[in-house]
Formats: structure tokens, C-alpha cells, sequence
């Protein structure tokens, strides 16, 4: 339940950008779509990426991803990106995320599962690059 | 009048994979930001572009870009990108977009022209890439 | 010895492209880094991409990827990226990238790792993606 | 005669990661071959970019684009991209770049004009963004 609560999601369209001459989403762009999520996510919880770096002299780095391709999306389509934390460290955070395709062709197709990953993001200092501890107002927080 | 009838809008936000090196957007991808705006602004008129190439069989293409980079955009900047036909051929259309910030860093900051350009896209046979006309529906409704 | 015989190197210049605002290559590129140098060590054994698209009918296609992202890349590095097949079913193959730094502001600085990760790669039916076996002229050859 | 002293080629390979839906380079990647090949020849002429950023404090960015796209690149295509000085003010460079197919499928094609465009770049300080004075040796040798 309390996992229940840390789910957020961001819903994004494919546009040409995404796609690959296979006609699909080029798969590198499921960690662009992850990222688009989770930034969104910090927002959500009041936290610009920005102002992160300027205010607090720390940033999110990604320093692990692990991504699963399950069926190929298709320009135009609408998808929901979700994100979960899986655990919180004091220096890191594991977050599961998913891309589920909401409609296509506009027709719902919702529940169809198009990748899934897991995402390990560090915080660092944004001058030295040196890992750090999430400030605990912020941790606290996600 | 009839001008500003055409004029569609379309918001995004900038994220890291966006950006570059210099800290700001690459200048590269203001065209997928207007292309992102061109699609929602034919969707808005009832046109998916994946729809359009399956039902009808024509795409559009884009033939001639042209953009001048006014002042940079930033991590996490809220953007529009508006979308206003300038011209209207038979083949083809040339579309005038600028990019304006809206919100930077948790401020309002309407009104900075980021950059302009003018896109001009023809329709093709979606098999041949030859030049078609666009169908006399679309181009009624656009 | 037969692991060493499999492996290829191809070496890639930064670009601004590839970079973010952090000042360093974004993490999503690398997944872009690896698939060039699978590219062409494919071509090295003398399959083009598009050729086997459409002369044998299938396509690689990837359906996992695993990175760990240890150094930051900056602008103008150049880097070496190998293709090392770890194992080799009949319809997909698992292969170890590496990426390591090679030059460094007209600097050599060899044998930093940089980011290291496990692709795998699936053989599918152009038309329809489904698996397929991949063809034995080629699994030989690999 | 000096005309041709100024041209530079660089060449390049499409991949995946170039190509979009419609089976062809998407257009906006043209403006990344074109960089590559600037950033090539700076390199050719002893400028490393960040080499550049760090040593005399200005970067060279590009304040206006205009590309005609002719005939539409393939995945695995080698591509020519070359490199003209147009005109050389004290703050600013117009260059002209043109991307022609060498290699399609294992066979020459050399001539075939893929896209051609103006790119007109300008110097400034990397800290301000400010436009400034091109340092007169770099000018002097490009």
C-alpha cells in the first residue's frame, strides 16, 4: 500500500522523433520516456531538476538501467509511463517504471505492456560529480 | 484574421534529452519541438499521422527547414510552440513556428522568443515518396 | 580464445549531439554508442542491416538491455566500443559492450571504463516480428 | 580556388538511431551530420570543442539554420557531409554544408545530393552567451 502510494504517472505521445525504420519506437527511447516520467515525478513532488542543481548543488545521475522491450509502440500512440520507487538509500534510489500503451490509432488499447525497466539514480554533486547523500528534506519527501 | 484562426499551440517541457553540453537545448531539437506541435495541431484537426499514412497512404514530408535560435532555452523550461500556415499549395504547405517561453524556474516568463522558423512540408505517396496532392478533405479542414 | 575471436571494436567521436546539460554524455546515448558498433561488427562479417532486412526477411531486434554507467564521457572524447558475444541461442543472441575511454583533449587516456552493459538482440520477421530462428549462414559467420 | 580551400569532408554511416518510421533519416538529423562534420574540421584545423570552451573561454554556437532536404538517406547508407566557409565576419561564420550518398546496399552511389544547407554560426563567450570577437588565430586558420 504504501508502495501504491509512491506510483505516479505521466502520459506522453510518440512522435516521429521516437521511431526507428522499423516502423516502432527506437528502444533507446523508453530511458528518454523513463526520464520524462521521473522528472516530471520530482516535479510533482516540488522538485525542478533546475532549481536542483542550482539550489542545493546536488543532481540525480543515472548510474544503472535495465530495460525489458515487451511489444513495440507505433508513432502516434499514447502512452503512460509510470514510476515506483523500490528503494529508497541514502545516496541512491532504485525506481521500477513501465511504459503501457493507453491508445492507438484512436482506439484504447489500454493495459498493454510495452517495456519495463529498472532505473538506479545517485545523487552528486553537481560540480565534482562525487556522490553524495539526498539531502533529507528531499528524501523525505519522495 | 483568418491568419490567427490557423494559429494552434502546443506546450511542452525541456528535459535532459533535450539539452547539451552548453548547458542549454541543442538547437537541433527545436525542429522536433515544432514537429511535436505540427502532429497534435493536425491531430486537433482529425488527423493522426500513422492514420493518414494507412488510410489514405500519403505522408507528409518535410522539405525545407528554417529556424533562427534567438535566446536559449534550459533544463526544465516550459515552452509553446505554435503552429500558423502561411501557405496553403496544392502539394504542399509552409507553416511559420516559434518557440516562447512560459515558465522558467517556477516564474512565469511569457513572451521570450526562443526561435522561429519556417517548415515547409509536401505530401507524398507514403510507398514511392513521390509528390501527391494533399486530399482535398485535409486540406479543407487545415 | 573462441570468446576473444568474437570480439570487435568500433571508435566513436562525442559530439555535441551527445551530450546534456550535466556537461557529459547522456546515459540513454550509450545504448546508441553500443548498437553502431554491433552495426558494424554485423557489416565486418558482412551483413548490412537494411541488406538482411531485405534480402533474408528478418531483423535483429533488441528485447533487453542492461547498462552500468561507471565515468562520465565529455565532449570530444573518443571512445572505443567492443561487441563481445556471450552466448548464442537459435533465435537471439546476448552480447557484452564496453565502452572505454581512448583520447581525452588530445590526451591519451586509455582503458578508462566508462560505461559497460549486456544487449540482448532477438532474430524477428521483418513483416510481422515475431521470432524467428536466425539464419545458420549467419549464426556460423558470427 | 580558395573556395576550395576551405571544403572539408567528413563521413559518416547511418543507423537506427538516425533513421524514423518512414523507413529514412529524419530530417533533423541532418543538422547533427552537419555539426559532426564542423566539428571534424575544427578538429582538422586544430580545435577540439571543449578544447576550445575551456583554453580561450568561447564556444561557437549556431544562431540560424536553412536545409533543403532533396532525396531521403537509408539505414546503412555512407554519407559525405562537407564543410564550405561562405563568408567570415569578426563574430560570426556562414558556412555551407551539403550531405551526398557515397554508399548505398554495398554498392557506390556517389553523387546522389541527400540535403544542403546554410548554417550560420557565431561566437561567444561561454560563460555569458554574450556574441564576442573569434579569437584572431582561430579565424586566421580556419
Amino acid at each position: 500500500m504504501a508502495e501504491h502510494d509512491k506510483r505516479y504517472v505521466h502520459t506522453l505521445r510518440v512522435y516521429w522523433e521516437d521511431t526507428d525504420a522499423g516502423g516502432v519506437v527506437f528502444y533507446a527511447n523508453y530511458l528518454k520516456f523513463f526520464e520524462r516520467a521521473r522528472t516530471e515525478w520530482l516535479r510533482a513532488h516540488g522538485f525542478g531538476q533546475e532549481t536542483l542543481r542550482v539550489e542545493t548543488g546536488v543532481m540525480f545521475i543515472v548510474s544503472q538501467t535495465s530495460v525489458n522491450y515487451r511489444l513495440p509502440a507505433r508513432l502516434d500512440d499514447l502512452i503512460d509511463v509510470d514510476v515506483d520507487v523500490q528503494h529508497r538509500g541514502q545516496a541512491s534510489l532504485v525506481i521500477a517504471q513501465r511504459a503501457v500503451l493507453v491508445e492507438r490509432g484512436q482506439q484504447a488499447a489500454a493495459g498493454m505492456l510495452l517495456a519495463e525497466g529498472t532505473i538506479r539514480i545517485g545523487c552528486v554533486d553537481a560540480g565534482t560529480f562525487r556522490p553524495c547523500r539526498i539531502p533529507s528534506d528531499i528524501l523525505e519527501r519522495l
